[in-house]
């Protein structure tokens, strides 16, 4: 008998009635003759009333005992979504993340799994019952509790389905599936019947915001299928799997777009071959993440300049500030207000005018771009953020990603 | 160095601002040079919440479901304690009951403990840190997490004294001691320096609802000395422990007091033999507890009386109406609105004048005794609820219980 995983996120699970829907939703699968595997995150608001908790007794939480108060959250979930099952006269079996064996190495609120034990999960599914196990958390050999950090219940979620060599890993979630692009920006917007793991990679680190990208990659690396779909409504969702099964790629597959993005850039950088490394390991101690960077060099002084979150840009100053002897610069400036617009696409690789051809759409459109990057498989741009829109509109439209039927997959 | 275990109930326990005030007594007792386990309940409201969302989903919950849920509450506790230790400079861990090495039996909802696991305990204790466990919980030795009912919280507390090997295991509460009966009723009752295992049990079990019985036992077997003593006021509380230890006993220590007690009685029971076992074994298949047993004869029948608890009275009628032909009897009445009125002391036991006295002391006061319960050391009677108050009130001055001073335990 197939086995499958199916993950319900924490909005998914956010009131009784909900768990209600979900119970039927994972019935409906049992009953097509599969053992089923259910990967729960914590009920809607309940990791934020713990973490108002925590922050009115400590601002500095040890993580250890936040990975302890944290893990609640999906504990509740399992229980009442198993009664829930248990109530419409199914069998299951409740887990928290060390009863599924989930184990992870020793480190607290951002663990990564290193195995999952299935002895036992094994032994409830041949016994034909419904197993719902506590996403994003897992277990040291040493009996710690540990979590996993943000995307926490989708890699759970994978990496159940990898150990158990299930057929498929169901996500379901607030949005029917993966789309050519925001349809709350781009109306035409269209969802994807399939797309590859590292399509689905650049979208998710993209912000996309579907699937976590961590959860994608541990896929691509098990060959787990994934699944992208509704929670409650009933209908096919996007398919992410091997670039092979599918017979016929688009150039571009679909337009990302993010807000809220600050140009930082370091003047008069005395040395590169210090300088560099010493201004990202200071951003990388104090976990602000950059993305595009650029070196440029003028006649008498070396500039630096990358992207960073809006939320980051006064730490950012701030660490850079009080480091600025050791590394040795000029000054620094910001723009802010930026927003990354990116297209992706597996065909790309194969087609170097693509971004010329989003260059050109762009400056057709009067919509000027402050930054670029690319990948094999996707090129982002930083333009102004009240263009971002029109900008993902006009590139959507000029790939013909709404036109277009998705035949890509079939 | 010496071990101390200390228990904080849910209600000292309900805000973060009384999880601090808890974090800086268990500070207190750490500084005094002993190593420090603390035992918490689930935060003030947290199981109801838990219960109403339950409810949410299903009337019939699985046990081992409502286990898993209700497990979550004291986790959160553990957690947030934790923290608040470790922001006050404290090294402290917290542990949930499986961590902990909590054995229970296979049962859900009401497990026995079988066995305490201590060596990571004790690592934890050598190395200076504050334990922080989560009563209540516990798991099987197939790694299924259990609860242990009421009382569960103060039997965590006593079987980790034992396994431990504690000076003491103090129960921190909203009262700042056990007292000679309810100051809320009877504005002379005083609190007792000391009081031993066995006067504690009577008292327990007679509704003084400080300390569960269950734990009281589990203390004597395992000579464990209690303490009960309040959760915020700074004083000395009651000492529980072996007769020996005190070198004079009060003939009476406590008057102890219950309402809502219904006594019914079973007509025309037509076979003792088979009748009285049928009676009790159907009560108890349904959870419903009996307390005073009175059997009367009349030339022609026998008939049965006993008292419950007066939410239990519909059910009781409804269990043995159905079971009448198998049971035989006539017809059943109820008296509702009684209360149970008892003294208790070790004193008594050589003194068979104190069951006498009591019933002088009501009469005279014109208090009519409905139902008669005695062991070695309580006297127990059944009277009006309305004559409740006043029957306290005259066997405490009886006894001179407010009078004196509390020798005993010195």
């Amino acid at each position: 008998m197939g086995t499958v995983v199916i993950k319900f996120g924490g909005s998914s699970l956010s009131t009784t009635d909900k768990i209600k829907n979900a119970a039927r939703r994972i019935i409906a699968e049992k009953q097509s003759g599969k053992n089923v595997v259910v990967v729960v995150s914590a009920m809607g608001k309940t990791t934020d009333q713990l973490l108002t908790l925590a922050g009115e007794i400590t601002d500095h939480p040890a993580k250890r005992e936040m990975d302890m108060l944290l893990a609640t959250g999906e504990q509740v979930s399992i229980a009442l979504l198993t009664m829930a099952l248990t109530e419409m006269g199914e069998q299951a079996v409740s887990l928290t993340g060390w009863q599924a064996g989930i184990i992870t190495e020793k480190v607290h609120s951002n663990a990564r799994i290193v195995d999952v034990k299935t002895d036992h999960l094994e032994e409830i599914l041949n016994d034909g019952k419904i197993i719902v196990a506590a996403g994003f958390q897992g277990v040291t050999e040493d009996g710690e509790i540990t979590t996993l950090g943000r995307g926490g219940s989708d890699t759970t979620a994978v990496a159940l389905a990898a150990a158990l060599k299930a057929e498929r890993c169901s996500i379901c979630t607030d949005v029917t599936g993966v789309f050519t692009s925001d349809p709350r920006y781009v109306p035409k917007a269209r969802k994807l019947s399939a797309i590859s793991y590292d399509e689905m990679l650049e979208l998710a680190n993209l912000g996309a915001g579907v699937l976590h990208p961590r959860a994608v990659e541990f896929a691509k690396n098990h060959s787990v299928p994934l699944e992208v779909r509704s929670s409650t409504v009933n209908e096919e969702g996007t398919v992410i799997e091997e670039e092979a099964t599918m017979e016929k790629n688009l150039i571009v597959r679909g337009v990302a777009f993010e807000d809220d993005i600050t140009r930082m850039t370091i003047f008069g950088l005395k040395s590169e071959i210090t300088g560099l490394p010493s201004v990202f390991s200071t951003l990388a101690e104090n976990q602000i993440d950059v993305d595009i960077i650029i070196q440029s060099q003028t006649d008498s002084q070396t500039n630096l300049s990358f992207s960073i979150k809006d939320k980051d840009r006064q730490e950012a100053i701030d660490v850079l500030e009080r480091k600025k002897d050791a590394i040795g610069f000029d000054h620094i400036e910001c723009e802010t207000g930026l927003s990354k617009v990116s297209i992706v696409g597996s065909g790309m690789v194969s087609n170097p005018g693509v971004a010329a051809k989003m260059f050109e759409v762009l400056a057709e459109n009067g919509i000027q771009s402050k930054m670029v990057s690319t990948s094999e498989i996707k090129v982002s741009v930083l333009v102004d953020s009240k263009q971002m829109k029109p900008a993902a509109q006009y590139l959507h439209d000029a790939f013909e990603l709404g036109a277009l039927e998705d035949t890509a997959a079939k």
